[in-house]
């Protein structure tokens, strides 16, 4: 007693309280229906593995960020730091009890332990999906039809999907005589939308001659229509390529789809990593730009080359669920319930107790969600209850209603009354008016 | 290349393919339904928390267990080994933005570097509930109703469940004048029915002199229906005591509640630990008692007494899913579904492949799951992957179709086709057949 331990988190770690967890729960929910509609199926992977199947060769970044540790076997273990490298594993490990195409979904916890004061969390939830076994323009659309309806579920009103072809930006570097320095070519284009036109042309310049980093601006700012832009794109990559063509056939899909209007052609997305091999895409908030991108991924075509000789072409997207409560949090479309209960019966009289916990059951059966309060304490305690916890209907039953079969329906929100009442007739009371409120 | 690393798991971890976690999800689905419906809400921790909260003073057999480490930051850190220890802390941090009663519940993977030789998993997953701020009979027989709900929700057909007071066992051995080795006794009184009565007899010997050995085993045995047995245990432990007193008033409400049938009175019912004060209960099923308890828990009244001054009666149970998977797959109740795809659109006429997207758009809308085949492959391939994945119906739209508006629509199961019909009529098809089976 004397000494008490605090009861602190870990910087960069969350308590969810409960108004919290619901609407993340809620939106999992969401997620995970819209997921299934696509015919897609959850897996989970274990949150510990050996730190060598986590970081193969390693890369840098990441290597130092990572949650590692010697387990009591003197195991090399590590927490993984995103759902595909895992991912890239199981399918490696399972491939034969699995067919293909293969679409997952995996909506779990990852562990980084970053810098926190970029507002960044050391623990965070990303929802993944992905289709691995085929490399088709009918996987590339479908994760960008995932990707639609995923936010379209979610009630955000206005999206734009920001697409790209990393196979269209390689034939237009080769085009140009460039082979050294891909990565950070890259890593500079990427950029674009945050350091302007001006910063990248020097950081540019710094790697290839004036006149092919002119290109290369040329290229990553054309504008224009999605149709002229990537005109624009192969005449500057030497003409039609296999990327090219793909996201001709894509966009084909689009407009069958009615859905063009949503996708922006956009050069300079380019995802930063050696990983990407085709298609590659990033969404923004139009009501929220500055938050950055919502949903973002692309075409892998070695996802688990690292573990198997078997060639795993992929095509996926993951949404950081923690930047997207915060959106939706701040275009208040969030819903941020208190409880999902519908009913207290109000513990008053201790000879009914037993009674309370069967007219509770009895509306549990009707689908409602409803509970007895644990305590015979004074009224207006139990209503505070009621209203911190926004429960908006309660039960009162005394010695009359009792005696008479029946019980009282308090209304909270409107404050009225439904004296001696059966609990079926409750029930219809209370459904009646949830569904006109 | 050269170099594959192997895709293995660490022992004590487990890959879930589509088939089991389709599974796992649904028996939560089910039990997080069951958990609202009595007024519970969600909440959730971190994974990883300073080592001084999670183990308190230390208690030696979780200690050697647990997954501990330093971060980057060299902190002594680590992972949780179950939701009690981390729920009093949130307790302890959170109590002034809560009301009480506080009623949570958490699902969520626990980790121990247990021995794997035993069946055991190292990382697992647990389901909480518990009451906090309140030590009232309602309480304690919310929580038994909570686990009969579950279960009786998860299809399990029958269960007995054994509740037990320790404040009564308590007054008995104080009645007695045994004051030392509560714990160690407390250990043995717990395994009479793994290892038998002489066995627990000779063990007891070991600790205290045979007569009193003896009345122990005549006070753990004590036979008859649950208000003799009560009797009988009023009467070893010197009279009435507040704990007998609770018992009867819970009783009480089971029998109000009409499921006193499901209860029986146990007195070698302890849970071993010194952390419960009062009512403790264990959940066996009658078609499985090999498989031990499914659903487990007690009263204990200083919850989160290292972190806080302020007191916190609770109540809880947890119920293991990974046993409960295992006993579920036993009994052949649990569905074991391929995946939740209702339709499959084949994919065959490249020119029609943005056409299949808007059919599948058009279903999903309607509250189907429906995809289309990613790749233009043999119909024979299509067909096989439908199979695989359990997918009873497909739609064909070859050009005939399409210039027709129309589609094929074929019922995989009874090997039956719908030629020319509209996707509403379908729609409608497709849902009466899966009402009818």
């Amino acid at each position: 007693m004397a000494n008490l331990i605090q009861p602190k988190v870990l910087k960069g770690f969350r308590d969810f309280l409960p108004e919290t967890e619901i609407s993340r729960k809620e939106i999992q929910q969401t997620l995970e229906d819209t997921f299934k509609s696509f015919g897609m199926v959850p897996i989970d992977t274990p949150i510990l593995e050996y730190t060598e199947v986590l970081l193969g060769k390693g890369s840098g970044e990441t290597d130092k960020q990572i949650y590692r540790f010697d387990d009591h076997g003197g195991r090399d273990v590590a927490m993984r730091f995103d759902l595909t490298v895992p991912f890239a594993r199981f399918m490696a490990a399972h491939i034969n009890e699995l067919y293909l195409p293969f679409k997952r979904y995996h909506i779990s916890k990852v562990w980084r332990g970053e810098n926190t004061q970029r507002g960044r969390y050391r623990e965070f939830t990303q929802c993944d999906f992905d289709i691995v076994g085929v490399d088709t323009p009918e996987a590339d659309f479908e994760i960008l039809s995932v990707m639609h309806a995923s936010l379209t579920a979610l009630g955000i009103p206005e999206i734009h999907m920001n697409v790209s072809h990393r196979g269209i930006f390689n034939a237009f570097l080769e085009h140009l005589g460039i082979s050294d320095d891909l990565a950070e070519i890259l890593r500079i284009v990427d950029k674009l939308a945050k350091i302007g036109e001006d910063k990248v042309m020097e950081m540019l310049t710094e790697l290839a001659d004036a006149d092919k980093a002119s290109k290369i601006l040329e290229y990553i700012s054309a504008g224009g229509s999605f149709d002229e832009i990537l005109l624009k794109l192969e005449q500057l990559s030497g003409g039609p390529s296999p990327g090219s063509e793909r996201l001709k056939t894509v966009r084909t899909m689009m407009v069958d789809c009615g859905i063009d209007d949503l996708f922006v052609l956009n050069p300079s997305i380019t995802r930063g990593l050696d990983y990407y091999t085709g298609i590659v895409y990033e969404t923004f908030l139009d009501a929220l730009p500055g938050i950055g991108s919502v949903c973002s991924g692309g075409r892998y075509n070695n996802l688990a080359s690292i573990y198997s000789k078997t060639e795993m072409p992929g095509v996926g997207s993951s949404i950081g669920l923690d930047r997207l409560m915060a959106a939706l949090e701040e275009l208040g479309t969030v819903s941020a319930k208190k409880s999902m209960t519908d009913v207290l019966i109000i513990n008053m009289d201790a000879n009914l107790k037993g009674h309370y916990f069967s007219i509770a059951s009895k509306l549990r059966s009707a689908g409602l969600n409803a509970e007895v309060f644990l305590d015979t304490k004074k009224f207006k305690n139990q209503f505070t209850f009621a209203e911190r916890k926004a429960i908006p209907f309660a039960v009162i039953c005394g010695e009359d209603e009792f005696k008479a079969g029946k019980i009282t329906l308090k209304d909270l929100n409107a404050r009225e009354n439904y004296e001696m009442i059966s609990v079926d007739e409750a029930v219809i009371k209370i459904k009646e008016i949830s569904k006109a409120g």
